[in-house]
């Protein structure tokens, strides 16, 4: 079998087997392949695509291309959630401790941040003495013991997909939809969950701008997952404007605790609801959609899902006393309230600019090597379809940065809010649920 | 400027600017631009095309990538003659001394044989003692004096394309029309000629297998040595049968001599007569086609054609008591006739399978390394549209391979044979002009 051959058949619009596919995976990993050719393969699936079997053969290539995770110590139907990533987007940590206080086992490997959008990695780390290098048993004690854990990847798990992303970045080859969705689920599977919840964003804020594409990539996904013995299900979500109030990593923490007291956003709690009924399901905690939803309001009520999320921290050696009293999480030295300088509704909120303006200010990263700023972000007070009076409060933005280097952010962040005088519906947060 | 970027805007179809061609095709010679960034952009070009500018910047940075010939020594207009490849093609051994014997300089650098298709140098090496090592002052020297040389491309010659090239033979990017057109025509506008004619052939034993890519392929290189200050026409001749009826290297040579002599095939000289009257018009030695065309005649009938090629292979240290005596030529040990099995009209006479037979037998080049046995080849005795009766030789088989070696070739060279009871019409060599 010769690389070049599987490109010319790829190019020319056929479906490679199953062998080839594995020849180009291993050879790759192994270094037998190299780059050029793998960046060429890349570039001809952009152009010509992957049937559900070749993106399956693919996923299941890319998992065992390294260790995967042994979650059978764990007791009951593991379910893990994955976002595509967005703005503002702090689901798992409410969604996590919500799941899990119904009795669904959740053990959550997650990452990191880059660009516009914020990884839970970098969120939870906000919290002083929280640590997210646990593995083996420790993880497997921990969920055993409180239903969550969340924890950072190992450098073992899924190799290719190291390497092939590493390769894309730089070859142009990121928007494949078959490539994405072989990334994404060659991770989730390697990490083990019995059954897996997948958040498709969609729109300004999000990696699929449009609802075919994210409708193409969940339906995708949804199918590699169920090919491969994982009961997979997906939502797709609205990314056009950040989800939630707060942007920013501290920031999201204090509003992940407010949620988890019964004082969250209400498309951020929506969106939990929804994603965590259907876990509910997967993972035989609930019977019905309906019956997921009902118990999750009740550990909302209750305080058990707050509870779970207090444990964790605790585990996971975090300081509890902020979790408690969240007034203890450091404050950026600049607080700037940004006023309307016009009336009317809120049309648009670019996700994507209030994602980078957040990401400037200190909140995030260009690029992996830079450290954050865990103070730093956007505190929205506007959304889409809110009333807007003159000088009414768009947005309270923390940065740590000096006048001159956080003035020009200011002017980009006023003009991520749109007016209108025209009324504007709010965007419903859940758009479609395949699967 | 950041290489993915221009990976990314070629992707999505839109035009590179010149300044971005320049920066890819700089960066990659000097290796700042890793091959897998190449590839990636080969892969785009491929599905996206080029416009008749961007392809004339390739071009242009390919050809500027090393060193140019200068011929400014050389009295006259310079013109040079490119065939995109075939079977049995001797084009230039017969029209290089037919328009040079016309009074055209004709300054030429040729390429080996690889594959399916004979090289030119090949060819000139079955004559003891010729060399095709002449460079500089020597070169000049010998076109000034007899009209004509034929030489191997120097190692500093357009060093972009031999890496584009090595790197799209394992990439899967040879087809790409662009870069083909780009490929040829920086080696054509590197060697310095004036004026050039293109033969694009076109059919199964080609590189272009219909009559739309040939146009295609043929129509851009002559745009790109327009734009860039050469004059440029093609002709696209048929190449779905072999050219004239030997192929293999000194084969070929013979049948070379005896069309300088007068006794050539038909489909040569007609492709002889056109494209070297199209050139003798191009070198202004000619007003007109049919006066080039007259006088292409004239040098054949008084043998003044055939003294160049004598000159032509004494300067160059060849042993011309061989073209003077072909029957010097050393013969293959095995000399085996083809017969019909059958009676009928010669349909199709598959020019793949008779390049690659001969390749097989011994007289062409598998990978780069192989070495010729410049005796091996096959003499065509029947060609599309002759009338055969059972027991005629179709060809004779030249090779000094085993019978094990070679019993398995000759039932493919007799798969290239196919009948019919119809009638059945020659094929015009030449298809069309362009330019």
């Amino acid at each position: 079998m010769r690389m070049v051959d599987l490109i010319v058949k790829k190019r020319d619009g056929h479906e490679l087997t199953d062998e080839e596919i594995r020849f180009w995976i291993d050879g790759y990993v192994k270094g037998e392949v190299p780059d050029y050719q793998s960046s060429a393969m890349q570039m001809a699936i952009l152009f010509k695509g992957m049937s559900d079997r070749e993106v399956s053969t693919l996923t299941d290539c890319m998992e065992h291309s390294g260790e995967t995770l042994d979650l059978s110590g764990i007791k009951g139907i593991k379910v893990d959630k994955h976002s595509t990533g967005g703005v503002g987007d702090k689901t798992s940590l409410v969604l996590g401790p919500m799941v899990a206080a119904c009795g669904a086992p959740v053990a959550k490997l997650s990452g990191r941040g880059l660009g516009h959008t914020g990884g839970t990695l970098d969120k939870l780390e906000s919290i002083p003495g929280l640590t997210i290098a646990i593995e083996g048993e420790r993880f497997e004690k921990q969920v055993n013991t409180i239903g969550l854990a969340i924890a950072g990847q190992t450098a073992h798990l899924v190799p290719a997909d190291k390497k092939m992303y590493a390769l894309r970045d730089v070859t142009g080859t990121v928007e494949s939809i078959p490539l994405i969705a072989a990334s994404v689920m060659s991770k989730k599977l390697a990490s083990g969950a019995d059954a897996i919840l997948l958040d498709v964003t969609v729109g300004e804020g999000a990696f699929m701008k449009n609802m075919n594409d994210a409708r193409r990539l969940a339906t995708i996904m949804v199918n590699i997952g169920n090919r491969l013995g994982r009961n997979t299900k997906a939502v797709l979500s609205d990314m056009s404007e950040p989800l939630g109030f707060a942007v920013g990593n501290a920031l999201e923490v204090k509003e992940a605790i407010d949620s988890l007291q019964g004082r969250g956003p209400e498309d951020l709690m929506e969106l939990c609801y929804t994603a965590g009924s259907i876990m509910l399901v997967q993972s035989k905690c609930a019977s019905s959609i309906e019956e997921g939803r009902a118990k999750l309001h009740e550990v909302i009520n209750n305080g058990k899902a707050f509870e779970v999320f207090c444990k964790m921290v605790e585990m996971q050696e975090g300081d509890v006393s902020y979790i408690l009293h969240p007034e203890k999480f450091e404050v950026s030295k600049n607080i700037i309230e940004i006023r309307a300088e016009d009336e009317g509704y809120v049309k648009s909120l670019n996700a994507l600019e209030i994602g980078e303006s957040s990401m400037r200010l200190g909140g995030g990263r260009a690029t992996l090597e830079d450290v954050i700023d865990m103070s730093a972000g956007i505190v929205l007070h506007k959304k889409i379809g809110d009333d807007v009076k003159k000088g009414d409060i768009l947005c309270t933005v923390y940065t740590n940065k000096s006048e001159k280097e956080y003035a020009p952010i200011l002017e980009d962040i006023k003009k991520a809010f749109v007016l209108t005088k025209e009324f504007v519906l709010k965007r419903p947060v859940i758009r479609e649920v395949i699967g």
